[in-house]
């Protein structure tokens, strides 16, 4: 259990909502059009959180909560804690330190570092200037086949302990704040850049990266990867339990239920909504973790309860990074952790095996997107 | 597949709500309460776009979508895409080039165009203008028969390829935003404007026109066309799936599922509630359409994994009408096929038949309208 | 049918919710404050016009509505259609004609008048002044009961064809617009002026009027009535179907389903929605009406489906009233009939009687109060 | 039943809804911020209120309600009514007389008042301040059992008739309204001050005290209190009917239904929610009481229908005190039990015993939260 307490005399900012507004001004509109939008009319993205909310917790009471246990087992290794950063793409744009100060803020809370292909710091760059911490590696495959191996051959070498290959990225979603902005990422990383450069591309706008990736993707590729590669393989971007299955026919070792973070295809289901049904057809022969709007502990409970073994968190952490760099993001962790911690207690578990689905029940109340 | 990307570059209207907005501007008062009106208070017109919002797609993943086909079968004869433009009247009061123009629009996107019986153009003038292009004509049944025959003829003779009999219009709805205009409807063809001036008529109101209409039409009548008529009939305004069977034993080779555009009857369900039952009962032996509310790619693949054959799109191409004529129009239908490109690819189906019920669940948020 | 058309020509007022908003500037403080409030928070109040939107209509086509037929049979009568003014006190208060002008607006559209115990003209006058109308008497039973006899004699002498007995006001509800107001109503009727004023009353609020009515009636009195009265019995104020039931055992011809306006107590369901329960229960052995929040011809439409046989409409015809005397709730009155006749045609329904409850859904979206 | 009446002319305050909004002005800001926060984003303390108001009232008519009974049985005794006041820390944050106004209120009204642990005032003194008075203590149990037993002793000796311990606070939730206020809390008795102060704390706030409670108490706790003390325990903080069951076997006399007005876990269920099944599960073998959000006599008609014995009331009775002292409060009682009183008789139950489930359905309309 954590020792954090938070209290408003450390800071204003006491929630990751509170980082949230903080980081709409420190961002520019550029990078905030980018980090802040979602596909079409974004009612995924708001359902993203409301999904959460339309969540009622049962809590039990007097089973003795003085030590609480938040430990969990993700990918056969004990974790302290479920919490998962997830991979971000351009991470300078929030702040000058990027991923660096991010990988800073997850070894502090010792929090898993999911690293985006299209980060703005190479993999072995951030494994070299922070040696301590836990990390996966975020994979989009690209057409050039080539460009994809040697990312992940850099990932190994560096210690990245987890493939996350995602998935639900064929072409890029209709994201209207992006295209009426003019946001360049002239930080991509020099390979790619090239690549983009070769293939015509000028502008170096994040619709320019994505080009990258391979529409023609298929299951087939993800058993290669998961036979060619030594580290474990999660697929990230599954929101059908049919697929949950055929993912682990393929060799996936973990499931992250995600629609990327309402980011691609608008109107399609929340993580939360999605997650039951994909727990019970895993049932239990490899990891299942959910993202889409962990904004608070008592969602973290909520995704344990449901079935999951851990959660991503996103836009959170960038809001942190956007606002104070790694002691933001650092902050920003820790908050959730503390909320996690209460609510855990406040449900009346002693630890995060004690959860099962009858901590939960389908809300009485409308929680309305916005 | 289409090859149009949606940038921002092109334009700062990179939506069909763009659009809606930018023609609220460019229209006068009187023709924006005519196109922007529903009937009562307006619930069923909200709820058509909220229906389709009030649907989640379930989509697959890693099923190899580098190339989609957006083609369909409608009336037996190939299309490139299922996106027909409904009929709506008057369209020189969007903008001087009127019918002329969304002919070009739908000829250079390869979209059904479906001519109104109340167009201020009339069908052969249309047909002469643009040859090019794939075209139906609506009709609306008028008490004197011999005009509703002559009218029949001209499309006959000019190429249009179906005849859409509109038969939810007995008498009109009540219409506030149009009772309160002042809008005149001169522009009317003269064979209308006639009969309209014999029985009395002088203010030439949209009103006026439509006590033209049979209000004691009947299926006999619509066997009646369908066995007279060269042309394969489809029945527009059906709400019930026992109509829709009805519709079928008297001849009808289509059923376009439709509210009007919430004009006519406020508080009926929208087409795509009515859809799916509708599908079931016509079980396959005729195309069935639906309209009402499409504003994305999105209600496009809902609506053809639901079972529809194809979708009409009405008030979109009129906004690309008043702000910029037939370019106007034209990149409506534009943006509409390239969302509907990216939201099949990532949906998780490669081609229109891939689509069925499997993809689309009841979401579990609420859209309240408005 | 009716031939009145509703057009802007004719005023800016073309809707129900035009006169409420127009009377809204033309009653006094305290007027308002009477007429337009409910008790409680109002959630009952609101829910009886939301109740008719979460209604929808499955609408026939093609069976000809050319000759509409609006007429019922309510009492064993033929009415030419099923609208009644409901019973509302104090008329005066909105228009110095008061309930003379609203009998000229019965009789001109064959409205059935149901004048209230509270009104500030008498039955006796209100009869001489306008011969020629249909009209019901409203009862609340006194805990002094000659003076409640004496008001059914005067009715039964002066030709008012049924009494309607209201039983959901034992004591009066909390209206806090009311309480905040100092609405006086001294127009009150002699009989009773005196009758307040003898039990030490002297502000004549409409509380001290009220405080008149009996608040131990029971069945047994209702009975008395049906057995006493040479009028047919109408209990107004039943929203349970077991009391519909007992009801009829105590000689009730007819039954009004009301929650009085949402003025007595606050979150009963409304009309609408206790309607169905009602009518099975009844099971055709006595009329069965239905009040609260009729404003469209849909509504009507609704009621009617449900198995209603008339539909009581309050405020609105007020608000005609406060407008323009009687020529304001002709008006409202004729707007309404105007709207029901369509309603009807595009329903597909040439008759009331054709209407059943295969015509209504519950609405697939949401309609929320306000 | 009660005489009193509600009448504008007293006052303009005439719902507790209006002394909520008085209450806002009359107290600092970091009282305000104490007593009007609630947990995490503040739904569920937003849908104690909604929960209510989703439960719709079925009336019954005619049975004759001109003599009510309001009286109850708790715990073996009658009581004039079922309203008791919630235990609430620190009321001298409110008003200078704290509890002892309280306790005036209470006694004024015949109120059971619940003193609680946080009182500003000690039990005693409250005793000794406010004779006549019916009350119980509420306990939270401390780390230091020997400060509880002390507490529970001189409640004993001064009369306080039953034994209310809070079990959902092991850990206190996260506020963030008292996060972000400076409330000070120096009122507090100077036995705990002490505790406090010993224990290294210095600011004394809300937080601190809260520390002294046991996050480790556990059933078997519960069990020995209700052996050691002769005063019945009541359990408050249930929400699951397992733990209700539980309860009963470790000797509790009482449950309270309660999620501590929404200030410990966000998202869990409302009080009316939860009540239900707590009900059926205790089967009448303990008296059960329901708190949050009651602030309508309807709210008691229906947490009486379904089963409840009686209801505790919080913030409004704080609202009162910080309003007016004394009288704020005794007036705020007055006003709930008079609409209680009207509530009953317009529901049809000539007494508290008449109701039943039968009374209440589930609200076909939506009350959406804030």
């Amino acid at each position: 259990m954590l020792d954090e307490d938070v209290t408003a005399g450390d800071s204003e900012l006491i929630s990751l909502a509170d980082y949230g507004r903080a980081a709409a001004g420190a961002l520019d509109a550029g990078a905030r059009a980018y980090f802040a939008g979602g596909a079409g009319d974004e009612i995924t993205m708001r359902d993203n959180l409301a999904a959460w909310q339309r969540l009622a917790i049962r809590p039990r009471t007097l089973v003795g909560v003085g030590n609480r246990e938040l430990s969990v087992t993700l990918l056969g290794r004990r974790r302290p804690h479920p919490i998962v950063i997830a991979p971000m793409a351009y991470q300078r744009l929030a702040h000058v330190d990027g991923e660096i100060a991010t990988a800073r803020a997850a070894a502090a809370t010792e929090s898993i570092m999911c690293l985006a292909t299209f980060s703005t710091t190479t993999s072995p760059v951030v494994a070299e200037a922070v040696p301590g911490g836990s990390r996966w590696f975020q994979l989009y495959v690209f057409s050039d086949r080539g460009l994809s191996r040697e990312l992940v051959t850099q990932a190994v070498e560096h210690g990245y302990e987890a493939l996350v290959i995602t998935v639900d990225l064929p072409v890029v979603g209709v994201r209207e704040r992006e295209l009426r902005s003019e946001v360049q990422v002239q930080l991509a990383t020099e390979q790619m850049i090239d690549r983009v450069t070769a293939a015509g591309g000028r502008g170096l706008t994040p619709a320019e990266f994505t080009s990258l990736i391979d529409p023609d993707l298929r299951w087939s590729d993800i058993e290669q990867f998961a036979s060619d590669c030594p580290l474990p393989v999660i697929v990230k971007g599954i929101l059908r339990a049919e697929d949950a299955v055929i993912a682990l026919e393929h060799g996936a070792r973990g499931i992250v239920v995600s629609n990327h973070g309402g980011r691609q295809l608008d109107t399609v289901l929340s993580g939360a909504d999605a997650l039951p049904a994909i727990v019970e057809a895993v049932g239990g022969l490899a990891d299942v973790l959910v993202d889409g709007g962990i904004r608070r502990g008592t969602d973290v409970v909520k995704a344990l309860a449901l079935g999951a073994q851990g959660v991503l968190v996103g836009r959170p952490v960038l809001w942190g990074l956007a606002v104070d760099g790694a002691g933001g993001a650092q902050r920003v962790l820790e908050i959730l952790l503390s909320e996690f911690d209460c609510a855990l207690a406040l449900a009346g578990a002693r630890s995060v095996e004690e959860l099962d689905p009858s901590f939960i029940t389908a809300a009485p109340w409308v929680a309305v997107p916005r």
